[in-house]
């Protein structure tokens, strides 16, 4: 098979005209019938009506004394009435209302006939206790009582039905079943109901480079994660996930697999293979087994999503990446979930954001872009986060969701936008954002403070100590974590702060010295103990972006010692964070990089100590007083943080947290 | 043991030092260690970290050709490159990169260096394929590659790490782990997760009256359904709960049972005898093994509740009836599961909002009412349910709960108070309020307008036909039910909307003509023919509330035969439904009322037909218009309505749904 191009339906028309087709077709949602025991959060299939009155008898809703109201009429103060002990019986909460009775009258307007006193009776004999409306007591010892008030009838009496009717309908078709409608249901004698039944979505994962989860895959094998994450967005939904076992990139594999699935499912979902690559044989499956509606949505991610049916049952083909996966059945399996079980997810709430950094998006397709998100100065900042759609911590970070419309080129850093929340704004104010340059001891210490102070969570986002001044400068961060190097004088972030953002008030914190210097291939093959062997023929360096203070101290290496650049492979091979150099360098996709020794020392790399530099953290002086970052502060001067990075190894805490300059 | 008064300590101050109390003595959250596969929506307990990188090698990103990007450079439209077949590799999404490659070509860039064709690949031989980088394709027989543009090092290529870092810190301690934190946990080879253990609950329901749901409960048996609204409550906060078998009133048992309870749960909860009462156990079994902290809080409903511990462990006694069972789980309870799981649940909405009906409480309590609520133009209306705590149905009607703090007396009709939201506000914006007059057809209109229009509820109050009219003069309904009698001119409802809302624009839409009568115990024994044989002696009447248009109509059925109704025993006697007057006569608890035939029919009473009276459907003209309103009017025409009708039976449908006069 070829290179067949896919058409580029547009998302809303795709939803739409895909769930007519469905229905057309009679898909409709199933019921069963189950205890009600089982049936919290439930969707009934039907009206429910009340088999018995709640509650079923007159029930006395006090302990005290039952009789007829009329007697009692004329009592006052000045004139009580003396009950004798046949007039009245003695009862407790939920007994039956005595025959011949039409009151209660609490124990403690009860007086007692001959001593004036409150009247006690004597406790009931323990166990004896029937309903025969004797109380439990032997009224023979009684002296009868005196009462200084009127009782009226029905005073104190839950009478039959004050709850609920027999024969009223307590919930219609297509309801949610609460805890408290649970105990209306029992309380009026229904013991089972008949509720929607949840859809089972059958999921097949695809590909020959498909394994089972492990924490040791051998190099091509790719982990098969989605079905989790699936089931878990369908369990949210209100429906039920099958995964089955992963097919090989075999179309009469993958053909027996969706028959079995489709015999056991309500809805069938392919994974992966739904492309049009030389190995993508989803497509030509469906079309065999049922009947393709559209192939190719003008979504991204998600856009080689394959919507189709076999009868009346969905038959979808999911794109491989993760990320597309979840869009796709966000966007387009929610609605036919919606349909099968008579629910309607509440929209997510929208948002207008400053965003931090432009968008760029194509105008072919509606893109879903990730975004993170915190409050500044009252403004919310919005930050996409990365793109690709193998990226799933995209998904598992992102406070909300910024959609470019199609036909839409984007949007520049500083326009306000609409995010559709994942989070609520409480979250979201409690969040403290720290953008600029990376080192592990920042997810160190968002760990602490979660320990410590529950609420709050650190959003962070490395891009390199410029780009957090710079986020300081705009208000787009509380907080950034800087070490820039000033050449003249051998200092630390002062020089950078004052020439970047001259006319802002902040507070520069101290936080740690670290060792930078060069992390290298375990035992260090290629014997490297400077920046000058770098340009050797055959080392594989790799370098950190521009901006970032790392990269501008290895320029200023190679300045130092007159290195061509152009010599050294791999200059322009950049990447965002220490531990991803030293990841690649582990992995023996490069032989050298700069970094700190908590990255080397992750990997059990070599490392060559370069110099000591000041790492701070620059905090804008709006930020300052709020709690959250007054409780960072004081986690930077706690035992528990020198602890975690004596752990990570290679940084000196002098005094962190205390305030080196402000301006 | 006589009768111990209770103190009354404020809702917040009882909250706050109790959790204190707990947490002095040593509660704490537990850890257990569990598959990443069954972690969904659970709460990490400490901070999780990448065990490998992901993805974990350098994976080409495309289907096409793997090569060194150098071999390319100075490629262009002009000067295209010919790659020899061993220069480059071919390539499917996921492979490895090939040893000595730095870039991936898409295929569709890939020309054929003879016939200058976009190049097809014969497909690769199925089932041999190998992560060897052949590609899979007998190299022999290719004759080379033409390449138009250059290539830049690392262009379509998964680095290792792109995603996840090995060492790196997926998710901070209590952190909710949500659907691609599952998948990001899986890729970066974490198996196992250690999360927060759910609290187990145990539940030990007591007293002589509770018996397990049934059909058929005995008279002065209460069936136990706190249990399993309870469960779906602690469901939702987290927590597990363990139901224990019912016990006696009896102190030995319930010790026994509690100290089982104990020692199998993490907290224990006493059902029912929290009070003061000759039977009331809870609070001596409390005190002897564990400690009592407070017993009695200033809340309506859940005064006697008990708040005390044995150990680190949370000893509760809960008060017997539902509704205060669920006030006290959810303001006292709540924030020890939160503790526990270190959660915080999202706190609901508040609103203002316009209340209908005053509302009385006492200065003693911080009392919470559950309210119903719906926009009538724009307004959001408030009207309080039944408030007494054994009224469950309250609760599952529930739209919000209006606090009356403690110290203030209540709210006048007509103020804005502020409420909690139980449903979002797009619910509350489909929900049609109808107020006004009771009769079951209400029910049947509200369950056909759910199956026929899903999202559409109908939030009815029965206040009588008077409290209709008067509702819709207000506006605080949309629509109301009414069959108000002119006795002069014998017609229905147009002289009392001239007389009550002369200047509001309405419309009277008809619905249907009832049957009224006299409903009467089965075989009639008492042999009552007519309202005068109401006051016969050893006849018990029971009627309906003053406004009701059935009141309305036996006062003037007794006017007109001249009837003393203080001879009538039960006069006063009043019910708000034509139901609860057929309950009352079925259960024997009176041997007459005045009701619609269909309440009769439902419990297989006797029924005297007096007359055919016009019920119909006020509406107010600014709810004409509104979409779910015509709706109703298109039920109202529906056969679907005519068949309900003829099934409760006593109705004459002339023309449902056509405006019988607008003003």
């Amino acid at each position: 098979m070829g290179f067949i191009y896919l058409t580029n339906i547009q998302l809303d028309k795709a939803r739409e005209e895909y769930l007519k087709a469905l229905i057309a077709r009679g898909m409709q949602s199933q019921e069963e019938v189950i205890p009600v025991t089982d049936a919290s959060n439930r969707i009934t299939s039907k009206a429910i009506y009340a088999r018995i009155c709640a509650p079923h008898y007159n029930a006395c809703a006090m302990d005290g004394i039952a009789l007829d109201a009329k007697i009692t009429f004329g009592a006052s103060e000045t004139t009580p009435v003396t009950l004798r002990p046949e007039q009245y019986k003695y009862v407790d909460t939920g007994d039956p209302l005595p025959e011949g009775c039409d009151a209660v009258v609490m124990i403690e307007d009860v007086i007692d006939s001959t001593n004036e006193l409150p009247h006690h009776p004597k406790p009931r004999n323990r166990g004896s206790r029937t309903f025969r409306n004797d109380g439990g007591i032997e009224t023979t010892q009684e002296n009868g009582v005196k009462l200084y008030e009127a009782v009226a009838p029905w005073q104190h009496i839950r009478q039959i039905g004050e709850d609920i009717c027999a024969g009223e309908m307590i919930l219609p078709s297509y309801s949610n079943i609460n805890p408290a409608a649970l105990g209306a249901m029992i309380a009026s004698g229904v013991t089972e109901v008949s509720v929607i039944k949840r859809p089972t979505v059958g999921f097949i994962p695809t590909g020959d480079e498909i394994v089972p989860p492990t924490s040791e895959p051998g190099e091509g094998e790719i982990l098969e994660f989605n079905s989790v994450i699936y089931t878990a967005m369908l369990n949210e939904m209100g429906a039920m996930m099958k995964t089955y076992p992963i097919v090989k990139d075999n179309a009469k594999q993958i053909c027996a697999a969706t028959r079995t699935a489709l015999s056991e499912c309500d809805i069938v979902l392919i994974g992966a293979g739904s492309s049009a690559g030389r190995e993508d044989h989803t497509a030509s499956v469906i079309a065999e087994i049922g009947k393709i509606v559209y192939h190719g949505i003008a979504i991204k991610p998600g856009k080689p999503a394959i919507l189709g049916h076999c009868g009346v049952k969905p038959l979808m083909g999911l794109p491989g990446y993760p990320v597309s996966g979840i869009i796709v059945i966000e966007q387009l399996l929610r609605p036919i979930i919606e349909c099968l079980t008579h629910t309607t997810k509440q929209p997510d709430k929208l948002v207008e954001a400053t965003l931090s950094k432009s968008v760029v998006s194509t105008l072919k397709y509606h893109e879903f872009v990730r975004v993170k998100m915190g409050y500044v100065n009252d403004e919310l900042i919005v930050s996409p986060l990365g793109r690709g759609s193998g990226i799933v911590t995209s998904f598992m970070r992102a406070d909300g969701i910024l959609e470019v419309p199609q036909g839409v080129e984007g949007y520049e850093s500083g326009t306000r936008v609409n995010v559709r929340l994942l989070k609520n704004e409480e979250e979201l104010r409690q969040s403290l954002v720290i953008i600029g340059s990376h080192d592990p001891l920042i997810d160190e210490l968002s760990d602490l403070m979660r320990i410590k102070y529950g609420d709050i969570s650190i959003s962070s986002s490395h891009v390199g100590s410029m780009g957090g001044l710079l986020a300081i400068k705009k208000g787009e961060a509380h907080i950034a974590g800087t070490h820039l190097l000033d050449e003249k004088t051998g200092e630390y972030n002062t020089s950078f702060i004052r020439k970047l953002i001259p006319d802002k008030k902040v507070k520069l914190i101290e936080c740690v010295k670290r060792k930078q210097g060069l992390i290298l291939a375990k035992e260090n093959p290629k014997k490297i103990t400077c920046a000058a062997d770098l340009t050797q023929e055959g080392v594989r360096f790799v370098n950190r972006q521009k901006g970032s203070g790392t990269r501008i101290l290895m320029d200023y290496l190679c300045r130092k010692d007159a290195l061509d650049t152009s010599k050294i492979y791999g200059y322009d091979r950049e990447e965002f964070t220490h531990t991803s150099v030293a990841a690649l360098i582990a992995a023996n996709s490069a032989d050298a990089g700069l970094g700190v020794y908590s990255a080397a020392k992750m990997y059990g790399l070599d490392f060559v100590h370069i110099c000591d530099e000041q790492f701070d953290l620059l905090v804008s002086d709006d930020a300052w007083a709020l709690p959250m970052v007054q409780k960072l502060i004081e986690v930077l001067k706690s035992d528990e943080f020198r602890k975690r990075l004596e752990i990570l190894g290679g940084y000196i805490l002098d005094k962190p947290g205390v305030v080196r300059k402000g301006n």
